[in-house]
């Protein structure tokens, strides 16, 4: 039977297909004595060298699909495995015991939670989690009913699960895994961010779709809004929907060598994308980006066990710079610290490391860090547009002192004889309220801004996006962000200089008519969104997009500002 | 010899007295084999009774002194204690290995401590650093070489330290501990919070006074200033001083009945104090305060195992509201969650809390919680002027929402036969970047607004002010941050509204003249400041200040901004 249900959009894209049912049961545990002691005590090493392999797997395809960052859960979760202490007290539990090993496991698992537990400490009691994720892993080798391997799904799914943890989607092969609908989470957890990333429609946030589906259903599901439907009554509608989604990707595609343009033809905005490593840069120009407004320079620090060479990051920008042939590349310097961590650094404590010490912060404080890569950005930008954009600026101050340190290492590479691009630009990301708030006098210093929407939402909400009880404070159409953008823009206009904006806001189709009308300048987002952009944009005159920013900075809520884009979008 | 030293003034007060040097030695733990195993486990056993009554102790010190909040990591400590496995591997050590107490003591803690730095993860290397003192309070009453107790410092003395931690300032008896002067801490340390609500002049900052001191030296300090002089050439230029600063604070008593005027007679302004609970209406009355701007109603939830009732509630507010004699009282509703804990609630682990589930966040969620306070709040209002104050409120959704609570609560008293005040007035916090950022809509609706300037400064910034690597980004001067008092003020004055501030920048003398020129009404502080603050106030017409904050608002930077205000109160 047919079952319509309504979760939230997470990732683009139509599909239609049968459901893999991913619904992990809990384990049982007998009180068996074991046989043999020694058999059992083999079990356990062979069950401990398998979790750990795991775990090692998982981290280098973690690495790979999503960065050092969100790889690190794993190690920890292999140091845990390493503790000698802890294999010491199974031991001890099947010689003397007699215990079995999957209950010798267990008991030392509980122990060492409960112990964590009773702490009264939510550290301890996040603790007790992992704990719990290591030895149950561990328990299923010994009881050999290993977890769900999704790495080895090969027939076209759609993944229907309460959830799907990290190393569950480090795992998803896109030819394979149409889609996923969960049970839980929003637009901007994790397995959303993921499945954007790797171009696999999501909805979220279904609340009981893992028990509405069965086995052998088929799932049809709407990336974009979020309409779900078990055993479609009409396949054909959707096969449909699905083809017009790849017709309107093909339409698009036309739009790659157009200039972008308004309807009414005004041709100063520009549209570019964000990169994380130079190989994502043949995604931007196929994608008809005509620059790159933000390179996240921190792969080169994440993914590797040292500080980078001025050698190994020159290579690294120049690569980018000569590939973009003429079009300019925004490089970001190194945005870590607080919530990046390093494997080879380390970083004070924080209670609340989102305003702490990390990026601009970080760098001014730690100049030798800061000297290599301003020098190879310098030395980079010698082969095509380069501007250096600064994180994280609170203050004029930080602004000044980074150019004049910026300044210092050109001379000293003119002196050294190395050759420095004529047309340097200097900028920096407006993405703390007080940048915004007093853009007017940092733009008499800076040559450009862009806006880093993730973080100014944050900061200007006061709550953190990745805290479920106040996600409803990420409201990107608050009249209060928009107030924001609008000093940001015309304080960068004052000074003749250019806004823009490199934040997820950017490439939304919502924001664009607001952006527009606001005056920003550049748009940079993911390069897979950049043809619609172009495509929104050419509908719109200027015009019509300045009177429905005039009243949208006026309006009470983000439902009041939505509701106007929306009455300017329809029909267009 | 006489050695001069400037570090940061954090208690206003000038002191001379004896130094008290706080410096404490590593301990050394022997091998010695123990002669009578069983009075080594006896020794054990009353030690930990020991080191656990201390901290009791402490706990209820703190909780007296500074509130259940700061108490909280004693009772931590005194858990770690209470851990049955750990006494149990004490023991076994003693018996098995034939160590003696200390030494079984620190093995056993070491153990532990190893294995939680071993996990590379920050939360529990944290966990190390409280394991370490716990154990080192029980090995000294092992050895019988206790912490010093500056409980029973009975002679005037100034206390010179590398830092104080919470266990000691809970300690401090303001009779006898004329000052204090650390090695490291700055204006806004829990050191230094702690000495100003305790009225004892503090410097901090200091770097090597630990090192420049030496029994028997006399110290003379000054609180405002910084300078500190060890063994002083001119002992009676500090007498004198500190009779001046004696003196001064008697003319000031003398303005406690006089209305507070500007120079050219300008009425408007009121100032207020802040309180945390009924006992502090006493002192705000004695200093001279024509209202509360802010009523902490914290202390009713934290000092306390259960939610208090409307009916425990009703009792603290009807008290504070009837001692005000017709003078308002501005309550803020409970402002808790984030870093603030109960013993008897379970908050959500965050990774920012700064950043989350609190204040409003958490009342609107909680309605069950937030109704037997807003009832004792509106029921209070019966005996005099009451305003009711939102914290942490972000979207004009949040206050509209807390807004018609209120008022269905209000419907609901009314119809049960209570009465409620006529003139009671709902407000709100402005502390959120966002609120400043739309005030003049947020205005529409609100009958007052109430400045916070910790939090707007925190996350205008975007910098944890207890994070020591960004401290230098607290800057209640920086023209952002006068530009959303503007917008704030501004905007509650274009709907008819009044616009308060209750943080600490209102009692700062150099920030008066700047509110006074931006046009704030209400300057709510701690009581100790209002006299002060009235006294300046006398001294400044409205037209000078007014030119100092339209010129503040162009500067670059908090230094031009209190260059200005220094060449405005030169000679005043």
């Amino acid at each position: 039977m047919s079952k319509k249900m309504s979760g939230i959009g997470a990732s683009n894209g139509i599909s239609i297909a049968k459901v893999y049912i991913l619904d992990e049961q809990p384990i049982k545990i007998s009180k068996e004595i074991p046989k043999n002691i020694e058999s059992e005590l083999t079990l356990i090493t062979s069950s401990i060298v398998k979790a750990k392999t795991d775990l090692e797997n998982l981290q280098v395809i973690a690495k790979e699909k999503l960065g050092e960052e969100k790889a690190a859960i794993f190690e920890a979760h292999a140091s845990i495995l390493e503790d000698p202490a802890m294999a010491e007290e199974f031991t001890a539990l099947v010689k003397e015991k007699n215990y079995n090993a999957a209950r010798a496991i267990k008991e030392v698992a509980d122990k060492y939670m409960s112990m964590f537990e009773a702490m009264d400490d939510d550290y301890f009691k996040e603790r007790a989690a992992d704990i719990k994720d290591v030895t149950e892993r561990l328990i299923r080798y010994v009881l050999n009913i290993p977890l769900a391997d999704l790495a080895t799904i090969n027939e076209e799914v759609i993944i229907v699960a309460e959830d799907l943890t990290p190393s569950q989607t480090a795992q998803l092969n896109p030819k394979f895994v149409k889609g996923f609908a969960c049970n839980i989470g929003g637009r901007t957890s994790h397995a959303a961010i993921m499945a954007r990333s790797l171009e696999i429609p999501a909805v979220l946030g279904l609340k009981t779709i893992l028990h509405d589906v069965k086995d052998k259903d088929v799932l049809a599901m709407n990336g974009e809004t979020g309409d779900v439907e078990i055993n479609p009554s009409d396949k054909n509608k959707w096969k449909k929907l699905a083809e017009n989604f790849e017709k309107e990707k093909e339409e698009l595609k036309k739009l790659k060598d157009k200039p972008t343009l308004t309807k009414d033809g005004f041709d100063g905005f520009v549209l570019e994308g964000n990169i994380g490593s130079p190989k994502d840069v043949e995604s931007v120009l196929e994608n008809g980006g005509e620059g790159i407004g933000l390179f996240r320079s921190e792969f080169l620090y994440m993914d590797n066990d040292h500080f980078p060479t001025e050698e190994e990051q020159f290579i690294s920008y120049k690569k980018v710079v000569e590939e973009m042939k003429g079009k300019i590349t925004i490089i970001r310097t190194l945005d870590i610290g607080g919530d990046k961590k390093l494997s080879y650094f380390s970083f004070p404590h924080e209670m609340n490391p989102f305003l702490g010490y990390r990026a601009i912060r970080f760098t001014l404080d730690r100049k030798d860090i800061f000297r290599d890569q301003i020098r190879a950005l310098l030395r980079a930008s010698a082969f095509g547009p380069v501007g250096i954009m600064f994180p994280m600026i609170a203050t004029i101050d930080e602004f000044l002192a980074a150019k004049k340190f910026t300044l210092e290492c050109k001379a000293e590479l003119t002196k050294e004889g190395h050759k420095v691009g004529k047309d340097l630009q200097i900028g920096m990301m407006v993405e703390i309220p007080a940048a915004a708030v007093n853009a007017d006098n940092f733009a008499k210093h800076a040559d450009f801004f862009s806006v880093g929407t993730n973080d100014l939402i944050q900061y200007t909400m006061a709550a953190d996006r990745m805290s479920e009880n106040v996600t409803y404070l990420y409201q990107p159409y608050n009249p209060s962000i928009l107030r924001l953008l609008k000093m940001t823009i015309d304080g960068a206009h004052k000074h003749g200089k250019w806004a823009g904006m490199c934040g997820e806001m950017a490439g939304e189709p919502d924001a664009l008519p607001l952006l527009m009308g606001l005056g920003l300048d550049a748009y940079s987002m993911s390069a897979t969104s950049i043809l619609k952009a172009r495509s929104i944009m050419s509908k719109l005159t200027l015009k019509e997009t300045q009177q429905l920013a005039t009243k949208a900075l006026e309006c009470e809520n983000s439902d009041q500002v939505l509701k106007l884009v929306k009455a300017v979008m329809k029909d267009k």
